[in-house]
C-alpha cells in the first residue's frame, strides 16, 4: 500500500459523480440530524462553558457558533460546534468507524465552507468524504485501538475533519498530506472521559485540530508524511490495527451509507426494542394488554433495565418503562419525555409492571423481540434489528420527526427546506443554526 | 499511591520556601535561557507561521508573543511562544524527562502571568514548579513511552504546562485535577516527526493545551479524574512505565536542578569534546600542533562525525571541523559560527584534517576524552562528562555568554538585569521580549 496520507490526499480531492448521490442524499440526513441535536444542545453546560470562552476571546470572524450571534475564528467555531452537537450524545454512529463521524466533521466543514465561501453543495461533498475517511480511518485503526482505551471520534474524527477542511480551503494533494501528517500528532482522546464533559469536547477536538492542521499546512508548515501509517507512527503508537481492507473500494463505496442515526433520546439499548413496538400493525388499546415480553441481548441487561425508575434520567436506562411510554403513544424522540414526571406517571408506572425482559443468546446486541398478550388471548409479535438497512425514504421521515421534536416544527421544517435545495444555499443555511431563536 | 491528578494538583499549590532556592536560581537560568533561544528563533519558518497565524487571528489580548507587538489570547500566544523557542532545538534538556522541560512549560507559564496580572516572582515558582512536574510525568511515562514513538516534550510537557497555568490562573486544588484530566485527552505528540516543523510545534502544542485546559476547568469544565493513571489512562494507553519513584520527595527535592543547557550551536553529540577542548589550561597556538585525539562514545560516529563538512548544516555535525572551530577560539554558542564559508575556511580545514576519532568502550555516551600533541613533543589531555554537576556560577557566566551570542551582549545584559532581579518585574521583562528590536 502507498503512504497512507497519500491516499486520503488524494480522496480529498475526489470529484465525485451521479454515483454518489445515495452518500450524498445521507449527508444531507446527517446536516439535518447534526443541526437538530447541535441547536438542541446549545444549553447543556459543556456547550456553553466552551461557547462562552470562544465568545470572550473573539477573533477575526469567519465562522458561526451554534447558539452565539456573529461571527469566530473557524477554530473556535469547530470547537464549539463540536462539542455542542455532541452534548445530549444523540447525534449519529457507525458501527464500523466505532465512533460519531458528524460532530467530528461537520464542524470544521462548516467553519471551512464559511471560511472560503463555499457553496452548500461544497459543504455537503466535504462532509461526506471527511466523514467517510474518518470511518475508513477508524476501520483501519480497528477494535484494537478502542479496545485499548482510545475514542474513535476524537482520533479517527481529526483525521475526517482534517481532510473536509482541507478540501473546502483549497489545499494541494501534498499540503493535504501535511495537515493529515501534522494531525498525527493531534489526534487524541481517551474513552477513560465518558460520562464527563470531555467526552463531547473530543468532538470539538476532532474539528478543531483539522481546522488548524489545515491552515498551518496552506501556510507551509511541514510534517513527516510517515507519521500516520510509517514505523511509530500513528497507527502502531495508537494500538492501531492497520486493516488494510479498510480502504477497499474507498471513493467508489460510501460506507456513510450505513451511518446511524438515533432517533429515540434514550440509551441506545432500548432502541430495537421502540423499533419493533413501534412496527406494530395498529395503537394498541393499553386498557387490553395483559403481559409485555422484551427478548434482547444479554449485554444490555446491565445497562438499560432498571425495572422502576425513581427520574427522568433512569427512565432513559428503563426498558419497561420505555415500553409503556411507547404503548401510550409518548414521543421518545423528544428530550423533554424524559421527565421525573414521566419517572411518576402512574400510567406507566402500572403498565411498565406488565413487562418482563429476557436474554436470548440468538438475539443480536443490535435486535430486539416483542411479545404483547392481551386480556382476551390475543397476542402481537414483531422483530427489529437496527442493523437492517433503512430504506431512505423512512431515514428521511425519522429524522425529522426527530428534528421536529427538538427544535419545533417551524424551525425544523426551515431548515429542512433550505438542506433539501438543489443546490442549499449556505447562508441560509448558516442563518437558521445561528444566530439563536432565543 | 492516590490518584496522580489529586497528587498533581497538590503540587501545583505549594507554597515555596527557601529550600527551594537552588530549584528557583537554575529556573531563572533556564528562562534566560529559553529568552535567548526564543528570541534568536523568531525568524525560523514554523515560528513565522505561527506567529503569522496568531497575529491574523487576533481576539483579546492578553499575552504577548515573541518577535509580535501587541497582546494576543494566552493560548495563542502560548502556541506561538513554544513553537519559537523550540524551533532551533537549542533549549534545554531534562534526562530523566527525556525531553525539553521549558519550551513546553514556560510559554504557558508567561501567558497565565500576564493574563491573571502575577508577579516575575510568581512566574519564576511556577515555572519551576510546572516544569518540576514535566519532569516527574516524564520519569513516570518512563523509557518505554518514548521507545514506543511519543515525544515526551510533547505529552508530559503538556501536564507540567497545565500545572503551571492552574497556579498562576488561581485554580483550587480540585479545579487543577480537573485540568490535568482534560489534558490526558490532549497531551499527544510523535517522535515520527522529528526533522519536520511538527517537532517544535510539540512544543506549543503543550502550552497551548495547558492553558487552555485551565481556562476550561476554572470554567466548571468536568474529566474523569482517573484519566491519568487508571484503568485505559494517559499512562496505560500510552505504553507508560507507571514508575511509581517518579514522584517521591516531589516538592522536596527538586529535579529541575539537574537539568541540562546546551551551550553550543550544534549536535549534542560534540558537546563533550567541546567542553573538553575548552578546558585545556591555555589557549593553544594552533600552528604547534600535530595531532589530535577524539576518543568518544561509539554511537557518536553515526551521528556528528562528517570528516569534510560541505555546509554550515554539516559543520554541526563534525567532530574534526567543530574541534578546530575551538582550538581557533571561535565560538561555538554562535549559530552564526556555523556557516558554509566556517565549512570552507583553509585554516579550518587544514587544522581538522589533524583529528582523529575513534570509539572508545568504557565512556558514557555524555563523555569525551581528548589528547593533543605539538610538534615539540607535548601532550595535553583532557577530559569532560556532560552529565558531572555544574557549579551555579559556571552556569550562569555559560549561559549568559550563549545569550550575548545569540541575543549581542546589550540585549542580553538587559534580559539578565530583569530576571536577575529580586523580584523580577514581569512587566519590564515582557517589554523586553517583546516587540521584536528589528
Amino acid at each position: 500500500m502507498r503512504q497512507l496520507a497519500t491516499i486520503l490526499a488524494e480522496f480529498s480531492q475526489l470529484q465525485l459523480t451521479s454515483s454518489a448521490d445515495q452518500a450524498r442524499a445521507i449527508m444531507r440526513l446527517s446536516l439535518m440530524d447534526w443541526c437538530a441535536v447541535g441547536l438542541a444542545g446549545i444549553n447543556e453546560p459543556a456547550a456553553r462553558i466552551t461557547r462562552d470562552i470562544a465568545v470572550g476571546e473573539g477573533g477575526q470572524g469567519r465562522a458561526s457558533i451554534l447558539g452565539a450571534r456573529g461571527l469566530y475564528p473557524a477554530r473556535a467555531a469547530a470547537m464549539v460546534n463540536g462539542v455542542t452537537s455532541h452534548a445530549l450524545d444523540y447525534d449519529d454512529t457507525h458501527f464500523a468507524h466505532i465512533g460519531h463521524p458528524s460532530v467530528g466533521v461537520i464542524p470544521a466543514a462548516l467553519a471551512a465552507a464559511q471560511m472560503h465561501d463555499r457553496s452548500g453543495d461544497d459543504l455537503v461533498d466535504a462532509a461526506l468524504i471527511g466523514a467517510e475517511a474518518s470511518v475508513r480511518i477508524g476501520l483501519w485503526l480497528g477494535r484494537s485501538h478502542y479496545q485499548s482505551g482510545f475514542h474513535q471520534t476524537a482520533t479517527a474524527g481529526a483525521f475526517g475533519a482534517c481532510i473536509a477542511a482541507a478540501r473546502l480551503s483549497g489545499l494541494s494533494p501534498l499540503q493535504t498530506a501535511h495537515a493529515l501528517a501534522i494531525t498525527a500528532s493531534r489526534a487524541a482522546g481517551l474513552k477513560a472521559q465518558f460520562g464527563s464533559m470531555t467526552k463531547p469536547y473530543h468532538a470539538g477536538m476532532s474539528a478543531q485540530t483539522g481546522i488548524e492542521t489545515t491552515i498551518l499546512a496552506k501556510a507551509g508548515f511541514s510534517a513527516q508524511l510517515q507519521s500516520l501509517d510509517g514505523e511509530n507512527g500513528f497507527g502502531q503508537t495508537h494500538a492501531g490495527q492497520a486493516n488494510l481492507d479498510a480502504f477497499e473500494m474507498l471513493g467508489q463505496h460510501w460506507l456513510m451509507t450505513d451511518v446511524s442515526h438515533k432517533f429515540h433520546a434514550c440509551c441506545h439499548g432500548t432502541h430495537a426494542m421502540i423499533e419493533a413496538l413501534l412496527s406494530l400493525p395498529a395503537p394498541l388499546k393499553t386498557s387490553r394488554i395483559s403481559t409485555i415480553k422484551i427478548d434482547t441481548h444479554k449485554r444490555w441487561l446491565n445497562v438499560c433495565n432498571i425495572p422502576t425508575p425513581d427520574n427522568g434520567l433512569e427512565v432513559k436506562f428503563s426498558f419497561a418503562h420505555i415500553a409503556a411510554m411507547v404503548l401510550q403513544g409518548v414521543n421518545t424522540a423528544s428530550l423533554n419525555s424524559f421527565s421525573d414526571a414521566c419517572a411518576g406517571d402512574p400510567n406507566l408506572m402500572s403498565l411498565a409492571q406488565k413487562v418482563s425482559v429476557q436474554p436470548v443468546p440468538d438475539l443480536a446486541e443490535t435486535a430486539s423481540r416483542i411479545s404483547i398478550k392481551t386480556n382476551d388471548g390475543q397476542e402481537f409479535t414483531a422483530e427489529f434489528d437496527l442493523n437492517q438497512t433503512m430504506k431512505l425514504e423512512l431515514r428521511r421521515d425519522k429524522i425529522l420527526i426527530k428534528a421536529q421534536a427538538l427544535l419545533g416544527p417551524e424551525k425544523a421544517g426551515k431548515i429542512w427546506q433550505v438542506l433539501s435545495d438543489l443546490p442549499p444555499n449556505l447562508n441560509i443555511f448558516v442563518q437558521e443554526i445561528s444566530p439563536p431563536e432565543a
